[in-house]
């Protein structure tokens, strides 16, 4: 593979905004041509999605309002990996908390960077199968709606835009390719 | 489909950092829950990749250093729609910029949101085929390597976790569907 080096230089860096879940930061760089300039970075915790898939081969996804985007997105389970938890208990936890559901396999889809050009965001995919419901459905409440389609009806989502998140498309296209054989 | 509402209500919104490639915004908002609080929103310009696929049924790959994510990252070509363009004009200017190319055949791959829960970020995907180059391969720049690979070894690479870029996995992936037939 041809060698690609970081030809970046960083001269020095400045917090400009942050609150819980998000910091910005302002940097002052040398850039690959050798100019000055600034990057501003936009710093998020790790990010996590779960491919919930049950043994009648159904997907659960939640609906909700996304506030950013100003759209409704259908989403499969996601979180962020929280200081002490290593990904998978991350994982393990929403998966509970989000859909009352415990599962006993999990197969690492690997990771992504949804924004690499402006956010340092890390998502990392499961599959979890094996599941089992711990609590009662999850109800609807002002923030989610959940729902199981059949694998195939999430895939044909995909196709007709009606998943657009990008945790989504990527961790069920790579389970699509597994289950394919690639 | 379950009735979703945007059940947010936004009181205020102040500028909280501006540079040329991105503004942040931090929202007084009213949550779901009745609650007040805060919500940071990064804007962005809308996003293009464009998976560019020759005859003999390679595609281009850009290899560069991302800074926000420090590593070296193999991507589709991309850039982002810029005002007073189409997105397809943007892509036609972004294919013949960063790779010297122009294309008859324009398919539209949809569009996603790469980080819908901070980002308004929308990404606006397409296949390009039809081929011709206008001017001399690219060279490798300070920034930029490019690459031409067998579709299937750009496959490969997103299943060994060597492309990793969001852009790039959703558009490949959603080609390879459409290449299957779905």
């Amino acid at each position: 593979m041809t060698d690609i080096k970081n030809n970046w230089r960083r001269l020095d860096s400045r917090e400009v905004y942050r609150n819980p879940w998000v910091r910005v930061r302002e940097d002052q760089v040398i850039r690959p041509d050798g100019n000055p300039g600034i990057y501003g970075v936009v710093e998020f915790k790790m990010g996590l999605g779960i491919v919930a898939l049950d043994e009648a081969d159904h997907v659960w996804l939640l609906g909700q309002y996304r506030y950013p985007v100003d759209a409704i997105s259908w989403e499969i389970i996601n979180g962020t990996v929280e200081p002490g938890e290593t990904a998978l208990e991350s994982a393990q936890r929403e998966l509970s908390e989000e859909a009352g559901l415990a599962a006993t396999e999990w197969t690492d889809l690997g990771r992504f960077h949804p924004s690499a050009g402006i956010t340092n965001e890390v998502a990392q995919l499961y599959l979890a199968r094996g599941l089992s419901q711990h609590a009662a459905d999850p109800e609807a409440t002002e923030e989610f709606v959940p729902r199981r389609v059949p694998f195939s009806e999430a895939l044909a989502m995909i196709d007709r835009g009606e998943i657009l998140d990008s945790y989504s498309i990527v961790a069920l296209l790579k389970v699509d390719r597994l289950r394919r054989g690639r």
